[in-house]
């Protein structure tokens, strides 16, 4: 593990870290916020999952997080969103390869062998984590766009990991989306039978979430019907989902809709991890 | 003037625009953050000028701000840091040239005829903000580093126009600092008699500013011994300024730190905008 940065933030230390990930074959940056009480023992941990694009700098500079982090005794993981490197295989598209993992484990060529994002996710960086005075019996998980698909088909498909799920404009049905069928194509094949364990809205019919939700989402997301919002609130209602899906007047898909509610949002977990 | 951007965000707007100045001779664009009051009638105005390297963008994004002027009921305005574009001269090195004003007009070449980013923020970009709901009798100034230098030296420049100043890590004494001499040198020239007026020790010792004052600067910052916050803060003392200086314990010179103390500053401009 190297040590990036490390910076004095609201009584606490945001820092950036960098360390070889097996499961993508390359070296992996996170951020990691540490509120003051870290100091003194274990405090629970709030994954923050990113969107297309972005890396782990992106939440971590411009969702606001760490006020409310520090108000409620709460880390922040914000992993990186993709394998990296020269190394690595990439795309000329801005939604495939690199910045554009959707948390799946490939299994084809060329994407197999490093985008194992899942993997990276569910086992390799809570190994890395174990340096850190995190207690990982307390775990939510939280995320925008592509992060809010990853966060939500992580809580569905790891049952009792995290204790409660939350979503920023989350891509809520990527099978039947522009943004998922291509990216599930390049990364999973073309058989669409592997493709259901990695869509929130069919994970949601199938068997939904252990705990609270909540979902945010902008009116005036640019991108709304991409996200399929519709489809994911129907598999909620139908299954009586313990959970609430908010529609933000005006709010649009960028991180100042998402800084305008992440305290809600961190209000929300530390209730479910200081339970 | 023309529309950039415009986001929803904490109930207000905040928005991205471009306008014609004379005082650079080029295109200049700023962010400007309406609370939702602003549809009812005037607000008051807290400037924000930013640091060395930065355009309109990255305390718009980064400082977390605008939670709290929309709590308070404040618009925020958030200057770029020099002129911009081809036409405009430029250097290699990071501090002189584009993101590098210094706040200062420029009387030498080639900086004479764009680098006059002190009209810029006295003059025409008040003018361009008269197309918005601001109530320009109230009126505050902030900044980070080089903007903190901006926001002492307009403030105590400009009597009567800001009702408080504040800064974070501000360059308090150019003439005497590898942080203000060279820039100093190639815009105004070797005649050091022309400095004094953009420094804001020399400035607090000569004048004072006639309304609240708040400095905060971390004891781990960086660049620590090019602020000269020793100097500044004799001169408040000698002074007899109303006015307060925090030395934070652990922090350094990151947005990290002006988004861990945005609040206390919002707080301080909010008294003194609505008294």
């Amino acid at each position: 593990m190297k040590t990036i940065s490390e910076n004095a933030c609201f009584g606490g230390v945001q820092g950036v870290y960098s360390h070889a990930s097996s499961a993508t074959g390359c070296d992996m940056t996170f951020g990691l916020f540490l509120p003051a009480e870290a100091q003194d023992g274990p405090v629970p941990v709030l994954w923050f999952l990113s969107g297309l694009t972005c890396t782990h700098e992106n939440a971590m500079t411009k969702a606001g997080a760490q006020a409310h982090a520090a108000d409620q005794g709460i880390a922040l993981v914000f992993p990186d969103t993709s394998p990296r490197g020269d190394r690595v295989p990439d795309d000329d598209t801005y939604d495939l390869g690199q910045g554009a993992g959707f948390y799946v484990n490939a299994t084809q060529d060329p994407w197999a062998k490093n985008f194992r994002m899942r993997d990276y996710i569910a086992d390799d960086l809570p190994d890395a984590l174990s340096a850190f005075p995190l207690d990982m019996t307390r775990q939510a998980i939280t995320g925008h766009s592509m992060g809010g698909h990853g966060a939500l088909t992580l809580a569905m498909g790891l049952p009792g990991r995290f204790r409660s799920v939350s979503a920023f404009s989350p891509i809520c049905n990527p099978v039947a989306s522009d943004w998922g069928r291509k990216q599930f194509t390049a990364y999973l094949g073309a058989d669409e039978s592997t493709w259901a364990s990695h869509d929130a809205s069919l994970l949601m019919a199938d068997r939904g979430f252990d705990g609270p939700l909540l979902i945010d989402v902008g009116t005036k997301d640019q991108f709304y019907d991409l996200l399929r919002i519709d489809t994911l609130s129907t598999a909620i209602a139908k299954r009586r989902q313990q959970g609430t899906v908010r529609l933000q007047p005006g709010y649009d898909h960028s991180y100042f809709f998402v800084s305008t509610f992440i305290e809600d949002h961190l209000d929300f977990h530390a209730e479910a991890l200081w339970r």
